[in-house]
């Protein structure tokens, strides 16, 4: 690392006349990055944008080689998955911006674990279209879309079938991690007259603590988190218990996964979201698959206990061929897609021109990982 | 009639010691309007309720067998198919409260075309569930949602096939005919970060003119008219097609179905769309089938002057086993459901409870039929 100690570095006249290089090695070829990276080199007028396209299929990362010493130039990184070796590497970088929402994929490598450049996620980017699925989901389930899908390929037209529908208004929707995607789905859930209610680990007793500080889509989330109507908080299961009493139409799980959150919902839960609501509780799965007790989520489902589930996360993915859960009644599984939006990349590169911003003129980063906890 | 001249009907101290009879004839077993009719008993001290089955399936309406003379005790009639013959049957109906949005279907009844009594529309209790289709169904065409379930059936975990999506954010919903589902698509669309631009007939330009006036569900639609980015208005094909090229990427249809109307979407107007968006328009009828030429349309999917169309309705109904539209290309086709709701007879109970407080307290009626007008 240059400059370290004596104060915080402040641009000299020679460094501001110097073109910064921004290495990004990105998983998206340079023709569909180009309109992100013009953006950053004429925002940023001593910036250059070098790209490379690496690539990620079958867990192996594959990259356009990188010219040897390259990294070393770099003040700025942009990446998917692909890191140098040690930040021995990469001595002028100020800021690793990865282009995914975590960063737990690297949390092994010696730049998290023991280096302190500052390393940013692109948490955020994923809320509009994820909630987007969310919503779709849930109404595909109240509106019973599939059998009225079916009976299109038929060719048969039968209203009895559509009749069954409950609309949202008045339903209420508990959002099990207020983040990003959570604060989107409670948006447009109020939006349909649902009452939203959100739960946290910490509590969020001030104006302060129910902010939302990382990125945000412009014209979407809860940015001051008045949308709940309640918020619950708490890292235990009678906390947990507590907010899955309430009355719950559709339970959205968008929590990290963890030691802790392993199997947080489990047949005890089912049976409280039962008990609370005879009606049955519709679940929408939009984070990690092993969240759910797979076994006891089936069960739950051919008991009836819960109205059904939406699932974009399986244990394990992908979801074998001949796993039950496909079967099971009342489910709908898409094969992990939630995320995908052909905006994802022009989004990403925003969270990086802010965070370019923030670090030339001495301000907070945005999404800055907190290596300690882990996000 | 009585009391007509002589100013307004007061109450007068014996009536108002006298029960007043209201008469529902309405398709739903008693116990199912049970929760509406105590409602109404309870607030309204001196109103007894009488609730008589009509039934129509297949063209044909069946009533349980009303008392003669009843309906002549009647101050308020709540229906939905089923009238009286002449007006001289009902003498003492200070109001006709329909439970149906439009009253089309009795516009050639001498109640409609040759008395003055009020009658009221339940206009405004679709809003929620139309407008929920709408987000449904476009969403479902965005996120290819059918493939997915195509897959699901499958068991096949197929990620690539659910990756090209393109979320809603920045996309603009062009809504024409700005009514109660307009206003809950535009409350909604506008949470998931859309764009909204309105047309309607006349001009809306002051505040008050903008404002929706008639039954609204509580928490839901646009009550101001304050959501439009723009608000356009006319006619004539000119004006619609200046609207038509406002590069949209989703058309809702919300006009009633009038000689005017009839093939207001053909050819001329897809290529408009075409040339205006070559992304593609996607195109969402909830109104009446023949609003849209169904010809060209089957044309427009053909030939991807249009992204695709999600049809409630179609032309005619039911649609015959043959029809190509069917098949035709990204077209999405439910069997005129999307009114259904479980909230339906609820709603309605809500509006006639508003309207008997309105007569009583001699204030004007939400959704009364102009008998000109038709609406």
């Amino acid at each position: 690392m240059v400059a370290m100690g004596g104060g915080p570095e402040l641009p000299s006249k020679t460094a501001s006349k110097e073109k910064e290089l921004l290495l990004a090695v990105l998983p998206w070829p340079r023709a569909q990055c180009q309109k992100g990276i013009d953006a950053l080199e004429k925002e940023f007028g001593h910036l250059e944008v070098q790209h490379y396209y690496s690539h990620f299929e079958n867990g192996k990362v594959t990259v356009d080689d990188i010219p040897e010493g390259l990294p070393a130039k770099a003040s700025y990184i942009a990446t998917l998955f692909w890191l140098p070796k040690t930040a021995d590497d990469i001595p002028k970088t100020k800021l690793i911006q990865f282009f995914s929402a975590g960063t737990n994929h690297v949390d092994k490598h010696p730049i998290y674990t023991d280096s302190k450049i500052p390393l940013c996620s692109a948490n955020g980017v994923h809320g509009p279209q994820i909630a987007e699925w969310v919503v779709m989901m849930d109404l595909v389930h109240s509106h019973n879309y599939t059998t009225l899908y079916d009976l299109q390929k038929k060719q048969e037209w039968n209203q009895r079938i559509g009749m069954n529908v409950s609309d949202r208004v008045g339903k209420r929707v508990a959002i099990l991690g207020y983040g990003s995607i959570g604060r989107q789905v409670a948006r447009v859930a109020k939006a349909m007259g649902m009452d939203v209610i959100a739960y946290t680990a910490s509590p969020r007793k001030t104006e302060e603590s129910k902010r939302d500080n990382g990125y945000i889509v412009p014209g979407t989330g809860d940015p001051d988190g008045s949308l709940p109507s309640a918020w619950y908080s708490g890292t235990d299961k009678e906390d947990l218990h507590n907010f899955l009493k309430q009355e719950i139409d559709l339970l959205v799980i968008g929590v990290p996964l963890t030691k802790y959150t392993t199997h947080l919902l489990s047949t005890d839960e089912f049976e409280l979201l039962h008990k609370s609501n005879p009606r049955g509780t519709y679940i929408a799965n939009i984070a990690r698959g092993p969240i759910i007790d797979q076994k006891a989520l089936i069960k739950a489902l051919e008991t009836k206990q819960i109205r059904g589930a939406a699932l974009d996360v399986t244990d394990p993915e992908p979801l074998p061929k001949d796993d039950p859960l496909w079967t099971a009644p009342n489910v709908l599984i898409t094969p992990h897609v939630s995320g995908a939006s052909d905006a994802y990349a022009e989004r990403a590169f925003q969270v990086l021109a802010e965070n370019i911003r923030r670090e030339r003129s001495g301000r907070e980063l945005v999404n800055e990982v907190n290596r300690d906890r882990g996000y």
